[in-house]
This record gives C-alpha cells, structure tokens and sequence, in this order.
C-alpha cells in the first residue's frame, strides 16, 4: 500500500480520529515542511526510549539522566507524602495538577475495570498498587480513589474499596471524591443520583 | 391583527420558543380537533382561578376545595418538619421530588439574586422566608439552601446563607448542597472548580 | 387532574415539546398578567372560527369579512398566474413568501405521501389539485413541485410527477426543484446524492 | 523540552486537534507497540520522498516507479478528457471520485481565494491551471469549477470565472456546481438563497 493511505489507516487507530480526518492529517503533513515532519518522526521512537513510567506512581517521564527513576512529584519532597491519589490515567493525574487543588503523591492505574470483568491485573495496575501501598504502610495516612464517575470508574472504585480494605492498615483513610454539583449544573435538569448525593453530601 | 399572526406572537413570549417554532404551534393547533383547542383555551385562565401559591411554601397546587391553604407536602404529616429546603423554582421542588431523596418541607423563593442586585425582594421572596423561619424557629433543624451551581444561584446562595445566619436560632443549622462531580463526570474534563470540590468534599 | 398537570399533559402534543418544557410553560403562564392569558385563551378558538382555508390554494388566513373565500396571494390580481407551486404546508408557503423568489400561486397539499401508503387522499390533497389544475388548464403554464429533499418529500414528489403527467395539458411544464449543494455545503462532506445533482444540475 | 511535551506540540498543529487531544494522542502512542511507532515514524518522512504531485492536476499520488509522472486519474485513457473539474484540495477530488459521478479530468487549486485577497498565487494554483486549460485548449469541451459553496469558494470561483473566459478558446464551456436543496433539506429551513437557487435551478 502507498505511503497516503497506509499512513491514513494508522492515523485512524488515533483516539477519536475517523477516516476522513486520518487523511486530513497526512494531506496535512504533506504541506508541512521538511523540519516539522523529521522532528516528529525523529521524537515517536524516542518517546520509547526516553521516556519511563515512574518506578513509584507509573506516570509517563522524559529520563534526561539515566539514572533517574522517579518522576518531578514522587522525588519532590514538598509533596505531602502522607497522601495517595489513585487516579486512572496520567491525563487524569495532568488535570489534578492543573486544578492546584492537591499536594499529595499520585497513582496511575493506567486504565479501570470493566463491569464483570474478572481478569483485574490485565486492566489496572492492582499488583503495583498493593506493593505501593504495603511499602507506604506506616507513612500513608490516606488514600483517595479519585476515577470518573461513569459506570467502569465506579465499578473500579468499590473494587479498590473493597481491595484497599483488606490490606490498608489501621489508622489509614480510605476515601473518595465527593459527588454532587459540579459547576454548572442546574437541579431541574440534574440527574436522580445527582440530587440524592448533593443533598447526603451538604455541608 | 388576524389570530394567526397574533398567536404567534404570543406563543413567540413562551420560555424557549422562536418565531418559527411560534408559527408551527398556531398550525398545530389549527389542526388539532375541537375537543383538544377548547379544552387547552378553558384551562389557561382557570390556571389563576383554580391554582393558588401554598400559604407556606408558595409552590403552585390546584384547590380542589377553597378552604384548602397549603399544597400536599406542607400539609402532610409524615414530612419530616425538621428540614425546611430553599429551592429557586416549583420545577427545582418537582426534580427533588421525583429523586425521592428527601422528605423535609420546602420553601420556593421564586427566582434567583443577580449579581450586584440591590432589591432583593423584587427577585426573590426574601421577606417571606424569614417570616416563615421566626415561625419555625423552634421545630426547625436544618434549612438546606439548595440552588443552581451557577453564578446567580451562587450569589443567591450567599445572600441567603448571611441573611439566615443572622435570624436563625442556635440549634439551627444551615447547610448548602454537596458540590463535586456530577455523574457521568470525566476528571479529564472537569472543571478546576469541580475537581478542589470533588476533593475537598471527599467521603 | 388539576389544571396544571393537565395543561401540561395538552402541552406535551405541542410540535417539539417534551414533557419538562411542557411543564415550564404551565409555570410561565402561571406567572404572566391576565391579558396575556386571556389574549391567548381567547384566541385559540377564535382559530377555527376566524380561519378558513383558502378555497383555491388551502393556505390558511382568517376572514375578516365572511365574504372572502381566497387568501391573500389568490385574490391578488398582480401575482403570476400561469405559475402553480406545490408545497407541503403552509410554513413551505411561507419561506419561499419570504425568500421573495417566487411571484407566482400555490397550491398547499396539506402532507406528504408516506413511502407505500395506499391511501392518498388521507395524507395530501390530491382530488383538490387534480380539480385545480383541470380548471386551469389553459392558463397555467408550469407546475413547479416543491417539496422537502428527504424520502417523503421525494416520494410525494415522484407520485405527484406521475400523476400531474396524466392531466396537464400539451403546454404545462411540470418542473422540480433545483437539486445541488446548499448554502454553506463543502464538497468534502457532502453526501453521494448531492454531488452526483450538483454536477448534474451545473450551470 | 522533553519529547511528551514536544510532540504534544506538534499534535497541536493538526487539523482540528486542541491541546488536550494532543497530549491524548502522545499517551496513545506511548501505549502502542513498537510496530505501530516505528511505521508511523519510518512513513512520515517516506511521504515527502515517495510521494509526488501530479505534473498535470496536482494531486498527491505515491511514486512507486521514479519514471512516472502522473496519478492514476491523469494517466488513464478511460477518462474523459474533454472534461476537466477545478477542485480546492485532494479531499474534494476524493470525494467526487467516490460518489462515482464525474469520469472527467481534475485540477487541483489546492486551497481558496480569501475575499479581498490580491496575491492570487499565493492562495491557488492559478498560473499552473492557466498553462494547463492552454496547453489542452483544442482537446477541451467544458471546465467545472467545483469549489465549496461558501464565501471562500465563492469569491475564488467569481475570479475563474473571469480568469478563464478570458483564456477559454470559443468552443469552450465554462459551468459551476448546481445550486438547490441539497439531500435532506427542508424548505421551512432552507435559507434564502438555497430556495432562490432552488427555484431558479428547477428542472
């Protein structure tokens, strides 16, 4: 196949691109100029090699030095590392960053758990995880399950719940985000769930 | 003007409805039978007649009997008349209740505060809900301000939460509802606001 | 029911309307001063009693003298009258009033003819054209068929084709619509069909 | 700058794709197998090499021997070349192509006139297109200039129209797109001009 429609179907595999935009992506890589096309086929294989997954909370890091294992926030000792937040995915983790809202260590999950799925280790770090938190045991005071509230990210978190139950120990919290309003929302046109857990959630 | 023109515009004033949507209802109409036109034109003013605003919580109710004052909720016993809730409109009253989440008594202030406002009254029945609060004052627990997530529900909010913190008796408690995520919410795409709530309000 | 409900349930047959906007509008009513409910209580069944249909086109108007049989457009001596358009209703009428491209009578079949339905009397008013046309046969011209672009716009079309065929006279053109690309269409998203007319139909 | 925060830059210049996405698409790479990154990343760069513009409409096409010149449409003896379309971009020849319609030459302008724009060369193939219609002048019947029916398209196909009926040899035929109710319109929405060319247009 040529270069045009073979590039296309790759492109398609994108998240959210359909084949009409794959191949306005290689229409439009054909007009770039030579600098722009190198740069990014040179940096694709180099994301591989250059970059790691944190040893400690499995997000995605760029290794300048070698010998470096852990990313910014879990070699930050400014970070309160009496906190875990598990979070799905690094965009996850990326957009917790952005709110500024907490100083606490992260970790990846890198996916959630379908519903009935039996075969968790295939979809989400657990194994890690445990680990992670068996090590933390005596300096962690609380974790908090921070994944979307759609029907997989909940069954994951009563999974985690129940998981994280078993093994935290004693004066360690369990905890998850809280549900209610988000900004925005209006009570006429908010979901039943909504409305039952902004009114438990009052303050 | 001829009736057509006319009803169109009328319809045109309808929350939500344009000119040609206006137009469409005067052809619909023009097609319904008798029986649907005669029946819709008898009801709209006994609309006034027939409904009055309950003498306690100024929701909308039908009288059946004239000697009826209040609407279903606040003359039922089994209401829980320890909780008053603040909604903004009847429709806010009707989504709580379809959510079957909670089993206090209302209260409708008929709009919301917008930002800057001086005259409070003339958007919201400010008056009358301190009256009906300096009523209760003894049998009335908690009052849970319960508006929109937006910015004149939150301005309205405030007021309200100064306004009754100064009238309210010490056993009383003034509760918002639960800010955070919403179902259905992506962490990905929450807003920075949504996120510091879904995290300062965890469970 | 109590009026409320009632009213919204009547609200709910409105074109486009569902059962929460049915009930806003109930709730505006509510709020609205006595002329306005009165006005429009008033005028809903003037409607029928102030309307008629237009004896030659089927357009409604309503009949300030009870004298008048025909529409504005019909009794006007200065509009083209070797033209005939078919629309679907009168709203069609109406945009093409507005478009201002037209100077020619109309003719409004009441519908469209749903693809293999029988009985078509029920749904477009054919006996009423075929009358039409049989007495304006040596003045009309051309018969312009104007219906939506969509399969039962189509399929109206295509029987009324046929039909027409049957009863013009050697002079009278029957023509369709234009078919091509529309205002704002871009070739790389337009469909098979539109293409295919647009190269067809080029000037 | 670290290669995930590069090549979410460089995401960022694709058609249609904001920073989140961009970063979206880095972490779907991330995820991707070797074989996946290095043929995306092997293609890139193979797309300016093998691929070519055909010497006569311009086109993309992937060089699979050095010696040939033209694409697939240029060099096939089955087309009519007494026809030749005007197109904006590849996609717009792809899409004519697929709907099956048009067995004629194409030409590809390769982007739109903006409106008040002086440097014509700038924006479109203008110099290139007149040695073409030169060089082909007895052999050519008609030129379509099939561009997107919206104010870039329209302004770049008024200045073709002038430009080529001042090169057309006599027996040369300059046509445009059909203008009308494209698939799926209805008249009640149908803007202004879309009936005036509807009606106009009508066949």
């Amino acid at each position: 196949m040529n270069p045009i429609d073979r590039l296309a179907e790759l492109f398609k595999e994108f998240p959210g691109i359909g084949p009409r935009q794959a191949r306005r992506f290689v229409y439009f890589l054909l007009l770039k100029n030579r600098n722009y096309t190198d740069e990014i086929s040179r940096l694709i294989p180099e994301l591989k090699n250059h970059v790691r997954t944190c040893s400690s909370c499995f997000t995605y890091f760029s290794k300048e030095k070698t010998n470096i294992e852990m990313c910014d926030i879990c070699s930050n000792a400014k970070r309160d590392a009496s906190k875990l937040m598990i979070v799905g995915r690094d965009t996850d983790r990326d957009a917790f960053e952005k709110s500024g809202t907490y100083n606490g260590m992260y970790f990846v999950l890198g996916g959630t758990l379908p519903i009935l799925e039996e075969d968790v280790q295939k979809f989400i770090r657990v194994k890690e995880l445990t680990e992670r938190v068996l090590l933390l045991k005596d300096s962690l005071g609380e974790i908090v399950i921070a994944l979307n509230a759609n029907p997989d990210g909940d069954n994951t978190t009563s999974f985690l719940k129940k998981h994280l139950d078993g093994i935290k120990s004693e004066n360690m919290r369990i905890s998850l985000l809280g549900r209610g309003l988000s900004t925005g929302s209006e009570l006429e046109y908010a979901d039943k769930d909504t409305l039952a857990n902004a009114f438990e959630n009052r303050r």
